[in-house]
C-alpha cells in the first residue's frame, strides 16, 4: 500500500458541555490539515455512529466539511457502529489507493454528553440487531457480560485478571493529555465498584464521552505509512454464532492485515485494542495472535503488555481511559500510534517502535477494522 | 476509469408494510448479485439514510451481508443525506479502482412506511442543517418552496410550466414495473393538488417510499461502463449562499464528470435528475447544461425532454413516479440507466442511447453526485 499519514490531530476525549458535534469535529479536521501544512484536501471522510440518532442530524460529511471553510470538497458519512472511525479511515485509504485523490482527511466524531442517558443507551444498542437484543430489553453491556461470564467460565480465569485491562489502560492515560481520566486503578477498585451487567463492573466499561481525532492521509511519502488496512463483518447477533468466546470477523480481518503486511504477529511493536469492555478487550487480544486463547488475561497481570512489557498496548490509555467517544475511537486509535511512531509521546514514548497495529470493533464483533502502521519510512 | 456494472436490480417502490428493511436490502442485494452470476463479492456498501432515526438501527452494512447469508465480507454504511446512494456508488467505484476488490455490491435501501409522518419529516429534515431550519420549524418541503417561488419571480416563469416536470415522470412511469405510481397526471391535476408548502403543490413532491436497489460494480469489462464518478459538496443552509437559483455542487461535480468521461451535456442521450421537487429537478437540468437558465421548464414544456424528446429524462419515472426510497434513490437512478443501456427498458426503450448520466441530490444540494455510465461496451 502507499498510503501515508501526513497529519494527525486530537481532541481532549471527556463531556464537551459546551461543544456541538459539528464544532468538535471542525477543530480536528482543522487541526490536522495544520500539521500536515496543508489548506486543504481532496476529500472528507467522517465516521460517526450516533448523530443521526442523538442529534437528529445527518448529511455531517457536507455539514463538517462546511463548517471547516472547505465547501467544495467531496465529503461523506461512514458508519459502522462503534467501528465507524475505522470503517472511515479503511474508506479514506481506499480512496487514495485508487489514485484519484492526492490527500484525503478523515475524522472521526461523536458527541453523546448532551442527551439523556436513556437516549445514549439505546443509540448504542443499535450497534446489534436491536430486535434480537434492544427490542427485548437486552442492553449493549448485557451481551459483554455473557462472553465476560461464559470465558469466565470455560478458560476458568478469575475475575479479577480480566479486571486487570483497566488497570493497565488508566495507569497508561495518566500522562496523557487529551485523554479522559487521569485516575490511577487498582484491581480493588474496580472489583468493588458497582456491578453494571454481572459480572461486568462499572470501571471495566468505557465511559460515555465526547471527542474527535482526525488524520490526513496522503500519497506523498511520508514518516508513517498504512502498510494495511482491512475490514471484515460477522453475524450481528451473538445467537447465530458458534463460537462466543473469539470474533471471527477479528481473525479473518487481522490475517488479511499481516498478510497485506506481510508481518506476523511477533513483529508488532504496539498494539492498541478494542478495550469498550475489559472481557473485549482480552478476547480481542487472543484473536489477534497476541496471546493463546484463555491466556490474554494471565498476561495482562504479568505485566506483558504494559508499557516497559513485551507488547505494550493501549499505551496512551486505550478506550477505557484515553476514552471511546464512539465513532471516532477508530481515528485516536490510530493518532495513539501515529505518536509513538513519531517519538511524540513523552513520558509513555515506547522505544524502537516500528509497527504499530488498532484494532477497532463495531458491535460486539458484527465489523471489525484493523490497520497496521509503519514508522521510520 | 475501469468499472463495469456488472449486475443490477430493482424492487418495486412503494409502501411496503409487510417487509422490514433488512429484507428489502437483502433481496436486492441477492437478485443483483443473481443478475451478475456471482455468489459472492469482494465488499459490500449500503447507501441509506434514515435507518439510525427510524429504525433506530445502526451497522446495516453487516446487518444486510448478514441477512444475504454474506457474514464475513466487508460491509459499511455510507451516509450522505439523498443522496446517499450516489454516494455509495461512488464510494464503490473507488474501492474497485483502488485494485484491492474484483467484485463489489452496492445496496440502497430505505424503508420509510412504518413510521408516524412526524417522525419521517423530521428524519428527512435532517439533510439540511436542522439548527438554522428544522429547530426553527422548517421543514425540507418549505426550503425548496422558498427556491420554487424565486425561481418563478426571477426568471417570470409561470408555476404550470415548473409543474410540467412531474407530468412527464408521471408519464414514463406508466409503463415500469417497479415504479411506485401507474398514474397519469395532467398539469390541471398538479395544479388543484393541495399546497404542501405555497407554491410547492402535493403532486410536485416526491411522496414517502419504500425500495431497495442494487448494483454490481467490477473489474471485469462488461457491457456498460462507468467513466464517471464524482461527488461535490455545497453549505448546507440557503442562507449561506450566494446564489439560490443554482447548485454550485452539481456545477462543480457535473464539470468534473464530463472531464472524466471526456465528454460535453450534448454527448449524453439519457439523463436521470433528481427531481424529489419538481424546482429541485428544473434548477438541475440547468446546472447540468441541459438547458439554459431560467429556460429548463420551457423545454419541458415544449417535450424536449420527453421518452421521443431530444434528450429523454427520467425515463422510467424519475423520484416523483418511480419513486423516491431516500437513500435507495441513487441506486434506482442507475438501474434505470443500466435498463436503458441494455435495451431492456420495454416499451419506454430509448433507441441508440449510448451515454447516460445520473445526478442525486443530498439536502438542497449540499451533496451532489454524478455518475455518467457508457453501454454497448
Amino acid at each position: 500500500m502507499s498510503v501515508f499519514i501526513r497529519g494527525i490531530s486530537a481532541l481532549k476525549v471527556g463531556e464537551h458541555w459546551n461543544r456541538s458535534l459539528r464544532s468538535l469535529g471542525a477543530e480536528a479536521g482543522i487541526n490536522a490539515l495544520e500539521d500536515a501544512s496543508l489548506s486543504t484536501v481532496d476529500a472528507i471522510y467522517v465516521g460517526n455512529m450516533c448523530a443521526p440518532y442523538l442529534q437528529a442530524q445527518s448529511h455531517i460529511g457536507a455539514l463538517i466539511a462546511d463548517y471547516m471553510g472547505l465547501s467544495g470538497v467531496p465529503a461523506v458519512h461512514v458508519e459502522a457502529a462503534c467501528a465507524s472511525g475505522g470503517a472511515a479511515l479503511h474508506e479514506a485509504c481506499k480512496a487514495v489507493l485508487s489514485g484519484e485523490y492526492n490527500n484525503v482527511l478523515c475524522i472521526g466524531v461523536e458527541k453523546l454528553s448532551d442527551m439523556p442517558t436513556s437516549q445514549v443507551s439505546s443509540s448504542l444498542a443499535s450497534a446489534d440487531d436491536r430486535v434480537f437484543s434492544a427490542d427485548l430489553g437486552m442492553t449493549f453491556v448485557g451481551l459483554n457480560a455473557l462472553l465476560h461470564r461464559l470465558y469466565m467460565h470455560h478458560f476458568q480465569v478469575p475475575p479479577e485478571k480480566i479486571a486487570e485491562l483497566a488497570v493497565l489502560s488508566h495507569a497508561h492515560a495518566l500522562n496523557n493529555p487529551y485523554a479522559q481520566y487521569h485516575l490511577k486503578l487498582t484491581v480493588e477498585n474496580v472489583m468493588s465498584s458497582p456491578l453494571i451487567a454481572d459480572p461486568i463492573h462499572l470501571l471495566e466499561c468505557a465511559a460515555i464521552s465526547d471527542g474527535a481525532a482526525a488524520v490526513v492521509l496522503s500519497r506523498e511519502k511520508g514518516d508513517i505509512k498504512v502498510i494495511a488496512s482491512t475490514m471484515s463483518s460477522d453475524y450481528l447477533s451473538l445467537h447465530e454464532r458458534t463460537d462466543l468466546l473469539s470474533f471471527s470477523a477479528t481473525q479473518r480481518a487481522v490475517m488479511q492485515a499481516y498478510k497485506q503486511a506481510n508481518l506476523s504477529p511477533k513483529d508488532i511493536h504496539i498494539v492498541e485494542v478494542h478495550d469498550a469492555f475489559t472481557i473485549m478487550g482480552v478476547i480481542s487480544l487472543e484473536d489477534m495472535g497476541f496471546a493463546k486463547r484463555g491466556e490474554a488475561a494471565e498476561l495482562i497481570e504479568a505485566g506483558y503488555f504494559n508499557l516497559n512489557g513485551e507488547l505494550p498496548i493501549n499505551t496512551l490509555g486505550g478506550l477505557k481511559a484515553r476514552g471511546h467517544p464512539v465513532g471516532a475511537t477508530g481515528i485516536y486509535q490510530v493518532v495513539d500510534l501515529v505518536k509513538q511512531l513519531r517519538g511524540d509521546a513523552g513520558v509513555n514514548q515506547i522505544d524502537n517502535a516500528i509497527y504499530g497495529l488498532a484494532q477497532n470493533v463495531g458491535g460486539i464483533g458484527g465489523t471489525v477494522t484493523i490497520h497496521i502502521l509503519e514508522g521510520r519510512c
